[in-house]
């Protein structure tokens, strides 16, 4: 495929350097004369395939030369090299024999956009989640001296990484290592948004003074310190690297680089570009920028961002916390503005935003920490012990959730309901709609009694006004039968949603069979509902909402009066919310179907082929059913 | 009760200070000169009180006049005052009204070792865990200034809090606030054994400066500081603070104080007084000092550092890694002294451990992680994205984790088994007796396939060698038949203990009952069954060895020749292993009792009782079982 505003002759020409890496020794072997041509060729395949098929850009173009000179002076897999996040490796993978995944657009997209072992012996780890690299250097280099071995240890850390808790507790740690390990800062200024924190001020003054301020956060955790002002100079990064070739002691390599380096919409609007989807080359154009995507009323980023910032107008104690990602809950750079005060964005450190919101609400106020679902196991301690364990009401919007979110098995996001299952005194909500959302984030914020996580729906927008209405809202088991109900006790006096004690809603009252589909898997729910109906049963299907209680009420009237209960949940089954619902009916005189996808790490997965490979589809459904039922 | 070894009038007189003091207005109206008598009585009460009901005395002791100083400049509780982990809080409850506590033996031991917010509004969280104070005091600070108010947050870290990630994170992070906190770094030279990271070099460096050397990691958080030298001079605190009082930044006082001053025995000997259970006053002697304890051949820290100390003689790759609590797996300092370059403290710091020992397995090594049960939830995110993603052989032992474990809310260590349940690739290995503990350490280290963890049983050691033995280990389910079984699968061709497949071992074949006893709770079953037994059932017993992973082919058989399963977890039900198998077997015609614990925060609880309020004890088991099989 052709890049849209690909310049002419984008095609490489035979003749080009990169074509002839096959192996880091092929990059030693090049005249420092071609690197900047080796260098520029490279820029070039990052932007054409990023532009074909997206990509962490910014970061990538920003280490180019960086990785360059790491190839010319260690020998990998020799000499081990750990890319931290591991989102800029582009350039890693084309120096150790990757280079046509970058330069033929019919392989562009094929690796995986972080480091994976399974690919090349280069890369030592799968890894996607940020601030490991120090520890897993210190790991690698404890084994080398212990076996006596001599080869050199290289993490690479930086944007953003470095306020990661586990990056600091590496540092921290380093100092006691005693022997050889080189951390190479990028210091490109900027995390996914802008950079947060006190250590980044101690990185621009010692920019400033070329490494020389004597405050220096690196040798406070008792480490040497080099400085390297243009980390976009191959010649002097390669003295550098030289020079320590065989340290024998940690030391750190400050190394500024610019993110987004030779593209310019790229270096002038580093936030945007920090990871883009398909683009127009020669315009520095893309269709969905995230600050249009995330301000779109048809998102949920664009749903909690308006809802939010309306709700600060009113209440100066609501505050919205991101560890930066503020897009996921629409906080584009023109809303952060307006939210002021009330918006906080603390940077990579989500165990930090956890216990901060812990604080804010214990003082009274109104704290609403926007996560991605896979990264709030980064903060599971802080759940517990902060939050939980105290009780405190913070409010907790879980995005992107669902085997239809990221597809990398370094950010699979739906081991969120698993992992909270346990957590006493946390109310989890699972809203089907856009309605329904709206109605638990208005609850959510009104009480004062417990945390509460809104589990976004991560397979899209819907609207449901039907699911609101006290007609439709429906039923209420009584003494053992489902009866349609008059006044849903999931709306107050007031009219507003009401979610104090966990009540399932019984959309529509069957008999045998009862389908629990729980939030984003609603949808699934109704549809084996329909098939159920096409043959003839009378299928209850039933919106479940709370993912961490169940309601016993319920539960004991659908057993009592049905055969067979099946429940969906859009995450891992292992540890998740259908085994509580087995648990609680084991006893019963009923079969329980539990349906979602077992524990595993799949890679790139499609969602549609791992969920029939978990027996989550309609027809393995109903087959499933029709077997029970015999 | 009399303290052992209490000298004469130890019973305080009615004259003294303390017990006039019923609030921090009482504190403040003491003429400083009388300050010195108070802080003699509340050391006093600290050593009467801890000597019969034992508790933290080497921080407690150390921090005497910071707190009063403290209460004596600030008003708590409009002023915030954040104590980390919370363990040194003793002297704070004395001059909140709870002081007869500490002064009445009939009182001794009634308090919470922790802040405890239902006991005084001068404890503002529950909290037990490191390095949350920063972060929490970062929120109250935010939250007074949006809603205008003027009062001042202080949070007290240091005795070793200072490494963990957390707060680290908060550090940094305050700098951004922009308006007044006051960290007060209790710089003590100790963690729970001895500090370690290269921050500590720093505060030393800080401590031979006089709070001089430029660099300084504080200030390279972007934080101002104040540095006392002499941490125990009431009056000199007392100066800083009122300084500081209305101070509009946030700033670090590095205060250095003597963890156990006035008191020569804990001076002499830190990590042994961290906490120490009931010892003689006078002497200075206590019965179990944890040295002692933990090489014990009795206790499973004691099988664990002498298991480990002899691999490490025969195979260098063996590095056994403990974050900050050598002692629970038997590494007291002579053991550590014999480890050598092959024992790592990492200090508090148990996401570091857990990368740590993910880049030393991906090296070669074979790292052995000991950590207790309760500090596991600190590194999920590590335990997920580094180990098991990666699916690296790292063998970790996990402590501790029973309802027999540690009894304070902020402690509970049965949340494990359901914060395992949902990751791939690992391996949990619930051992019953100490012959099992070994064959399964012997098994994890042999193999190079997956992260295994090893559940160490939490309520004391049993010798079963007859549940190792060909004969004894004696069932496989062949066809839906539980039948004796002549070569057990358990046992490799070289006669090693086998665990490459989950395969549970059928202790006793039987019939209708199956009763699934896992771990620390296999002798509940065993009563069980012999209770079912005595009313003329023939229960069968299973072993299941197995804790995060099913073995389907026994279930089979069991779900086709029993009417009811009954499992037996010794750990919360919510998200546990019991609701797994429930959920396998969810579509068969067998009844499911799953017995545990509810998830729940109990607080200084009868374990007893939390097992009966829970349904989980020989005659309520009895009785349900009972009742499915009418």
């Amino acid at each position: 495929m052709t890049p849209r505003g690909a310049p002419e002759g984008w095609r490489f020409a035979a003749r080009m350097l990169l074509e002839r890496i096959t192996s880091p020794q092929d990059v030693k072997a090049l005249d420092p004369s071609s690197l900047p041509q080796l260098c520029t060729e490279i820029r070039r395949a990052i932007l054409m395939s990023s532009a074909s098929v997206g990509g962490h850009i910014g970061s990538n173009l920003g280490v180019v030369e960086l990785t360059v000179a790491l190839h010319r002076v260690f020998d990998s897999p020799t000499d081990k090299l750990i890319f931290d996040v591991s989102h800029q490796t582009y350039t890693h993978k084309m120096l150790t024999g990757r280079a046509s995944n970058y330069l033929d657009p019919a392989c562009y997209g094929q690796l995986s956009g972080f480091s994976n072992p399974l690919e090349s012996e280069h890369d030592l780890f799968s890894m996607g989640h940020t601030s490991t690299s120090v520890s897993l250097a210190c790991g690698m280099a404890k084994a080398r001296d212990l076996a006596g071995e001599m080869h050199q240890v290289v993490a690479v850390i930086g944007d953003g990484s470095l306020s990661g808790g586990l990056a600091l507790e590496g540092l921290d740690s380093l100092a006691e290592l005693g022997s050889g390990v080189i951390v190479v800062v990028n210091d490109n200024g900027w995390s996914i948004a802008e950079n947060h924190g006190g250590l980044y001020r101690n990185l621009a003054e010692l920019r400033e003074s070329a490494g020389g301020a004597p405050c220096n956060l690196f040798r406070a955790f008792g480490l040497d310190y080099r400085f390297v002002a243009n980390g976009n100079d191959e010649a002097e990064l390669e003295r550098v690297f030289t020079e320590l070739r065989n340290v024998d002691h940690p030391v750190v390599v400050h190394v500024c680089t610019t993110k987004g380096a030779g593209y310019e919409p790229a270096t002038a609007d580093s936030e945007n570009w920090h990871h883009v989807g398909p683009f127009d080359v020669e315009s520095g154009t893309y269709d969905v920028f995230p600050r249009n995507r995330c301000e779109d009323a048809e998102t949920y980023a664009g749903i909690t961002g308006s809802y939010l910032l309306d709700r600060m107008k009113s209440d100066a104690s609501v505050v919205a916390i991101s560890a930066a990602t503020p897009y996921i809950m629409g906080f584009t750079p023109q809303r952060r503005a307006q939210a002021g005060e009330q918006f906080v964005d603390v940077g990579i450190a989500e165990e930090h935003a956890a216990t901060y919101a812990a604080g804010l609400a214990r003082a009274g106020a109104k704290p609403v920490l926007g996560l991605y679902g896979v990264f709030m196991q980064r903060a599971y301690d802080e759940f517990w012990h902060d939050i939980c364990l105290n009780n405190l009401p913070v409010v907790i919007l879980d995005f992107g959730s669902s085997v239809y979110g990221t597809a990398d098995a370094t950010h699979l996001s739906f081991f969120d309901l698993a992992l909270m299952g346990g957590l006493p005194n946390l109310r989890c909500l699972a809203p089907v709609c856009r309605e329904e959302y709206v109605a638990m984030l208005d609850w959510a914020l009104a009480q004062n009694e417990r945390p509460v996580v809104i589990r976004v729906p991560g397979n899209g927008v819907v609207s449901r006004p039907d699911l609101m209405t006290d007609s439709d809202a429906a039923s209420v088991p009584v003494s053992g039968v489902i009866a349609p109900l008059a006044s849903a006790p999931s709306v107050a006096a007031n009219g507003a949603a009401c979610f104090d004690t966990p009540r399932y809603q019984v959309v529509r009252p069957g008999s045998e069979v009862a389908v629990l589909a729980l939030g984003s898997f609603f949808a699934l729910g109704e549809r084996v509902c329909d098939a159920l109906s096409s043959e003839g049963l009378n299928p209850t299907l039933v919106n479940p909402r709370f993912a961490t209680e169940l309601d016993t009420a319920t539960l004991d009237a659908l057993a009592a009066t049905h055969r067979v209960i099946v429940t969906l949940e859009d995450g891992v089954l292992e540890g998740g919310w259908g085994e509580q619902v087995a648990r609680y009916l084991g006893d019963r005189d009923v079969r329980v179907l539990c349906r979602g996808v077992h524990k595993d790490f799949p890679d790139r997965f499609d969602a549609a082929e791992l969920l029939a490979q978990n027996g989550t589809t309609v027809e393995a459904i109903v087959r499933d059913v029709h077997r029970v039922l015999k």
